[in-house]
């Protein structure tokens, strides 16, 4: 629901700290505030204050002093929103904002939906629609790689690639459009080997893009690691000792169950998403099987595995633990790391066999530690974090991670398949055309040139209050 | 710790929202946040710039965009603080505001201890240390009515109060020493009547605010209200009740343990925090027995106890229970409501018979409800709010609210008490004099023109971090 005649207002702020920050934004921001609001300095006319400055002084109701606030003042369009805006500083009690968001309403002014500033934002033309997702990106970013991925998004070097390929497609489409208008008479104005290199350079970084969600997914969410192996192989331990030694960022998400939780860890800007989960063995207990079934679920939504053994064990069971892990279906992908624990109380002695023993895959990497020493912790971290394209990230090259722009790029690429095919077949315009026509919608749904109330409602329900 | 000369900055918005604010206040802020920020405006001079504005730029670290961010500018001394103080307003990403705060500490600021910038305040002569009290008060202020009480405080109204008492006993204490530097020629320049005068009107106005300090209390921290009574006779469907009723605010306080679960709801602008209690018959049972004891606890902290009784048993129980709650030590001052239940279930029939028969003491009330109908509730919720001494609350009167000042005022009575007497009984002026410089002396600390490193330590520990 679109409505931007209305004045909206919320708090930006959450509940807690010293501060909050209540919003306004439409044309009556500025007189509404003033209706509730006595500049402290008399001299002040609080309707005349220009953008860009800061007023001191009273929210009053009636008689009433509500607080002691700092009041921002932004004019059209040099604001957030484009549009007549107000922030009010206030002190950070529930009892305050609830008044002054009361008071604000009472005096005309509406509650925001969530995002609405931002969709505002983008409806008056201060930003794009991938630069509007971003915004939510960039305030739920944890770590460094999130939030690179987040701010580049949000400063429109996306949106400059996509609409680039707009552009080439968009001359493609006039030059087939104008051999249709002359299709009697079976004119060819354009090369068709220039076509085809238009489409395929197009194609390319529609492909490249697409290729990059899985790695900019994974980077927006966190890595997710399931670690896993036989009971007592010193699961826990080693989940505890990867927490102590990045003492970085430690956060714990909470889990839909108990089984769940999950830990996450920022290494070098990257964050990894952890779960423990129960042993991997073959058993009839009805109970256990559960358990077991959830181990499997939790390995299928991870990137990587790590496989804990016990090194007292790890001769006779590995093998077979490798062996089972690979069978499920859907683990074939997986990154595996084979981690033999307990190398600081060796009592098999078998340690130097144990390298050849173990029958790993390609791409399968083997290492010894000891979660409870903390030996080989480093080069474990080192390893994972190198399981990840981080030469991609640390490049200049765009990075998706944004599951609508995933969607309408594989269309695209889809399209452009067709297209090429089409081209190499000398199909006739008319049906190349439609192809080109959808590879183009959907190129400009991602940056909102083609837009709808549905796809605009699901992606600013997903914000938060106030932004 | 005092560190004027340092530049403190802090987060002064908690975890989650859509903005977060990072204060700087120091004569370095403007020159540290130069160092970090640039203005989108190529041709604005940071550091020229005017107090009162606000600039829109970039946080950068090195080449890396940190974010986009609003920057507000106060010059000294028109600041919160006093000193020269910037507010970074950015993206409430817990990675932004750590890698901003991690920028601005090794540019040369320091982080911010809890409740320095009002430190600052205080110390910089913008405020006196009970207004600096008022400002937490205020951010922790739930209800209309603490809301009330914090911010005529921060407003100085017990401020000025107090000062006006000082002054009085300033010129008395002038008067009186005057005497004892002519000591020797037994010279009265005060008439005795008028100093007695005095002291009277002072220690009646420091009398009255001491005794305000119980309500003002309960009403910062909530009325707390014991729900007590037998097994099954309603106690939690009472209180599920309540909190359907008042709709307005209702939040959960966390209790230590599992039996202390408080409900806070707030009715007409006073918060009531509700316990419901195991129940308090007598039993030999060892468990039990640590239930009722745990019960007895929480009586004695409440102000109003609700004793609930089933409208089927009332009649043989009741007087019982009345009894044995009168019985135990510290509950004869408190405020009892005995509440008949399930009159929507009365199978006894003898309603009309239980006003006769259960003996209330003076002060206790008896009233009639269904929880389950909710018939009685709106009484019993006016009834609550009618023991509270409203009419109080809503006068021009200073209440106060703190420990503190009320321990203070404790001692300012005791030394005017005596300084009474002893004009009365023509006690020496020296003696009169030591009495009156410790009156003077509590005086001064309230508002804290007389004060320690201690004093200032305990007030600001518990302040929020960014205030």
């Amino acid at each position: 629901m679109i409505r931007l005649d209305e004045t909206i207002c919320a708090p930006a702020t959450s509940g807690g700290g010293a501060i909050a920050i209540i919003r306004i934004s439409g044309s009556k921001s500025i007189s509404i505030c003033g209706k509730i609001f006595y500049p402290s300095e008399q001299r002040i006319k609080f309707q005349e204050q220009p953008g860009y400055s800061i007023v001191y002084g009273e929210i009053r109701s009636g008689d009433e002093i509500i607080d002691d606030v700092l009041v921002s003042v932004f004019r059209a369009p040099h604001s957030y929103t484009g549009e007549d805006s107000i922030e009010i500083s206030c002190h950070a009690s529930r009892y305050i904002q609830q008044k002054i968001m009361e008071m604000l309403v009472r005096n005309g002014a509406i509650p925001a939906q969530p995002g609405e500033f931002t969709q505002r934002a983008f409806l008056n033309g201060k930003m794009d629609l991938s630069q509007a997702e971003a915004v939510a990106d960039l305030i739920s970013s944890e770590s460094e790689m999130a939030h690179r991925l987040a701010i580049n998004q949000m400063r429109g070097v996306f949106s400059d690639e996509i609409r680039v390929l707009r552009a080439d497609l968009l001359h493609f489409a006039s030059l087939i459009e104008l051999e249709l208008d002359f299709g009697e008479e079976n004119v060819e104005f354009a090369d068709r080997n220039e076509l085809i290199g238009i489409v395929s350079k197009v194609l390319s970084v529609s492909r490249e893009l697409t290729s990059s969600f899985s790695l900019g997914n994974a980077v927006k969410y966190g890595i997710p690691v399931a670690i896993t192996g036989r009971p007592n192989t010193g699961k826990s331990t080693l989940l505890n000792r990867l927490l102590k030694e990045e003492k970085a960022i430690v956060s714990e998400i909470p889990g839909t169950t108990r089984d769940a939780i999950e830990e996450s860890i920022i290494i070098d800007g990257i964050q990894f998403r952890f779960t423990d989960t129960a042993g991997l063995r073959e058993t009839e207990d009805i109970v256990e099987n559960l358990g077991i079934r959830k181990t499997h679920e939790k390995i299928r939504s991870s990137s990587i595995v790590i496989l804990v053994a016990d090194i007292n064990e790890a001769y006779n069971t590995v093998n077979e633990d490798i062996n089972r892990f690979r069978k499920e279906p859907g683990n074939k992908e997986k990154k595996l790391i084979i981690l033999v624990n307990k190398i600081d109380a060796d009592l098999s002695g078998r340690l130097s066999e144990l390298d050849k023993r173990i029958i790993t895959g390609s791409g399968d990497s083997l290492l010894f530690i000891s979660a409870r020493t903390g030996e080989g912790i480093d080069e474990l971290i080192e390893h994972l974090v190198g399981l990840i394209d981080t030469e991609r990230m640390n490049s200049e090259s765009v990075i998706i991670s944004n599951i609508r722009h995933y969607e309408a790029l594989s269309q695209v690429t889809e399209s452009l398949e067709r297209v090429l095919a089409g081209l190499k077949n000398n199909l006739q315009e008319d049906l190349i055309a439609i192809d080109i026509r959808q590879a183009i919608h959907y190129l400009g749904e991602i940056t909102g040139e083609i837009t709808s109330d549905e796809i605009l409602g699901n992606i600013f329900k997903n914000f938060c209050i106030g932004k």
